[in-house]
């Protein structure tokens, strides 16, 4: 059994069953090695952003980690900005990065490049295979650190002889370090600051957005009076009618600071303290008041849902969590404005449905007119690295074969990876496209004013203008055999929708936003 | 005066008058400034894979480096593959790589990433600027490291309050240090070597691939009866009628040992030694032969025009070169193989074109057609990492307005930067491109054959094929703005390529390939 072989039946054995891949030269004898292990499903990208992306998706729905198969230095680097988002999100993540051959390494050849500094600005793990008698050990080891609480991202480089000569053996799974409980003395710390009746925000993310650690934070809420409030882009919320509203900080620093002032204490569960994502002239860096004490119930990694479960027996142990009734705004009518995209969406969100957000400006109102909707998953672009979006959503149909998939997708972030759409297609995943069509990096022209800068200049203008010439997102999707239409008002929106909902596999909606 | 403004003024003080920029937050206020600095032209590209191509593009035809404005580490990490490309053929480069504001650096924000470790991988110089009053003396530095030869890539590290602060001042740009002469002795010697009679290839890479070096070289060549040969992927080489026929090291292994098959010296003039692309099981690592002497005339980063004219008046001081007449292949007609679509490329080659190959397994006869053309340049992908063909092409047009650019662009390779369309497109850059549509990574398939794999077997085939659904480049053009048409015969390549070349702005033609 050569290197590749052993390779790919150890990760399948250690629940690593998915691929996303983009191969080159030094990666051939991985793919030759794919028709040995059929339980190995490899998913082809064009570009490595996709594959690093999907892998991310993947990852936030499946509860493991997806590998990915990359080539060289170049290769891993195209793959950069959404491993870097994978980061943020503690995505598990099992990169195998291919390499020259040991003997080639020496003589650097064109392809030749530092791999192994670069993985380790991203990597909770990195390794080197020396031998193919190491593959499948390292590979064990891989998907235990990827996969051990908080999730986080390995990194194997595969020398192309160690994958193509003999001597390897499959190696059995190693165990996964399981989300340590909190100690019951922090939990009383914290029932303690409750107990004060001073204004107190408890602080959620990571893991307790699921439904029993929003439920139990609402239990919390509901019994001392703290009011709930995620960070800014959690990688999974699990969302809609009978889930507590848990309103997210908001991105603008000045918004962000007014919905924490006058809290005295700050109770992260799951998060991070909050910092702004952009440091700006004359603003602190971060939203938390100065005379607000911030108290850790459970850090990233720790097992918040079972602490904040704690902490309502502790605190509130007979209240009863505040819930979302179930509603849907009126399907609106006449101009497409984001609002009336976020109502569109919010009526006619499907059951069980995955939302992958990367709609940025043009998301102004999708998370309250969509929080009674049935049932659903949201995904939010944890580093800020733009172009997550429709990778991620091919990593979460893949994932989540039963589930719709609607990605709500801002127009010039669509543009970094947009042949996601053609794994789409090859993949028939069943996943809805809509592009918000507002011709321009709308983000930056806020940024621009927003930092003091000058913002009437003609040319600084242009280079955050994504027209001259506009960008047809219909003929793209077309071009790669994604079918799609085009909406201007808010009925063809809806219409379009639905019948993109009623039909498997993918379609893509260019919303052609106004004001 | 803020930092940003004293940058970009000392840049354009400095020769660096073309940015390739992807922006983001933290580099709002080098935008805001673009118009204050009117002399700055900066092109805006949707990925930043296409600003670091096009800025190598851009340098390999005016001699002399752009700047990109790349968005931290997510944006410099799309810039990778391309960087890579750069850093292999000697590229002169400026990236402005914006970062955090320093009071921001240390909160650990979202898009926080070890910019630092990554730039060190791929520049020859990299600096993070710490104070406005350092910016400008930092970009100087940055230009001048960039410049001096042989070309590199300077990474200026830009925080965003560095940026915005005022407080700077413009400098004045620093002596670039010229390539050195090659020290007589060196010239003795090898001449010493070529009168021994024996089998020896001058082996030309780098700068002696203009008219000058490649003349040179051939007078040494009719002087001594030693072959002439360049390396495989030269990043600009001056060709046509009345240049020398200067054969390219083949890039398959079998063929580039057979090239070299009973040479006893190999003398290099501006490249380095060769070595195969990948290393294979049972393949030497290099071509050269065991019992050939390796001889440096110059190395990449000294004169090796001069070196070659002295070796020439030394060696074979009344010899006249060898040089290739006009001819063109006639226009083929019936199927449009890769041959006919080189020979199609040949008959119609205008006078002064910039051609840039991408072509891969597609571009077999294309130099060979293509050798006693009207005088034009031609860039390879040097690096290896593919997907610098589209953004390159933009670089060269950017440079050299007056020239007609056709790219001969492989079909997978086009899927990693083909957002450079869309900046064809704002440009109105005078660029035709020639899609090789075979419909798969047809490198790929022989790679799978070549490394010993099984390549029978289905599912590692399916990752090596471009089909279903098979990409429609007319409609991805069209998306960006740029006119296509689709060739499924010679003589309708022919006609479009006619057409296409007749009229300003950009074009693309999708060359449906047979067999």
């Amino acid at each position: 059994m050569n290197g590749a072989q052993a390779l790919i039946r150890t990760l399948v054995d250690a629940g690593v069953d998915v691929c996303f891949a983009n191969p080159g030269t030094s990666e051939m004898h991985f793919v030759a090695a794919l028709d040995d292990v059929p339980d190995m499903r490899a998913v082809l990208t064009l570009f490595e952003g996709v594959a690093t992306g999907a892998a991310d998706g993947y990852a936030r729905m499946a509860g493991r980690p997806a590998a990915t198969l990359l080539h060289l230095g170049p290769g891993m680097g195209n793959g950069l900005a959404n491993l870097h988002n994978a980061r943020r999100g503690r995505t598990p993540m099992v990169n195998v990065v291919g390499d020259h051959a040991r003997s080639h390494k020496r003589l650097d050849a064109p392809l030749e490049s530092d791999i192994d500094s670069v993985a380790g600005t991203f990597s909770g793990w990195v390794r080197r295979s020396l031998a193919p008698e190491d593959v499948a050990g390292d590979a064990v080891e891989a998907v235990a650190a990827a996969s051990s609480a908080p999730g986080s991202i390995s990194t194997l480089i595969l020398p192309a002889d160690v994958s193509w000569e003999d001597g390897a053996e499959v190696a059995g799974p190693l165990p996964v370090r399981p989300a340590p409980r909190v100690a019951p003395s922090v939990v009383e710390e914290v029932a303690a600051v409750l107990a004060l009746g001073e204004p107190t925000v408890l602080f959620l993310g990571g893991d307790v957005m699921d439904a029993d650690g929003q439920l139990a934070a609402a239990q919390v809420a509901a019994g001392t009076g703290a009011r709930l409030m995620s960070e800014t882009f959690p990688a999974r919320t699990t969302r809609g009618a009978g889930l507590p509203d848990v309103p997210r900080l908001p991105y603008p620093p000045e918004m962000a600071i007014a919905s924490l002032a006058g809290t005295k204490h700050l109770v992260l569960a799951g998060a991070t303290s909050p910092v702004h994502f952009f440091g700006y002239p004359d603003v602190p860096g971060h939203p938390v008041p100065e005379d607000c004490a911030v108290h850790v119930l459970s850090a990233p990694g720790e097992d918040g849902v079972a602490a904040l479960r704690a902490l309502a027996q502790a605190a509130a142990p007979d209240a009863t969590p505040d819930v979302l009734e179930a509603s849907r705004p009126e399907l609106p009518t006449g101009e497409l404005t984001p609002r009336a995209m976020a109502a569109v969406v919010g009526a006619l969100l499907p059951e069980d449905a995955i939302l992958v957000d990367e709609a940025l400006t043009s998301g102004v109102g999708l998370t309250e007119l969509t929080s009674g909707a049935p049932r659903h998953d949201w995904l939010c672009l944890t580093g800020g690295a733009i172009g997550d979006g429709l990778p991620m959503a091919l990593g979460a149909a893949i994932a989540c074969p039963g589930r719709p998939v609607i990605g709500i997708q801002a127009d010039g972030s669509a543009m970094y990876t947009i042949s996601a759409l053609w794994s789409y297609a090859r993949e028939q995943a069943d996943i809805t496209t809509i592009i918000c069509d507002n011709g321009s990096y709308a983000i930056l022209q806020h940024e621009l004013s927003r930092v003091g800068a000058a913002s009437d200049g003609k040319r600084a203008g242009q280079l955050l203008d994504l027209g001259g010439p506009g960008l047809d997102f219909v003929a793209l999707a077309n071009g790669m055999g994604v079918p799609a239409t085009r909406a201007t008002t808010a009925e063809e929106l809806a219409d379009q929708l639905r019948r993109a909902l009623a039909e498997p596999g993918p379609h893509l909606i260019d919303a052609v936003l106004a004001g």
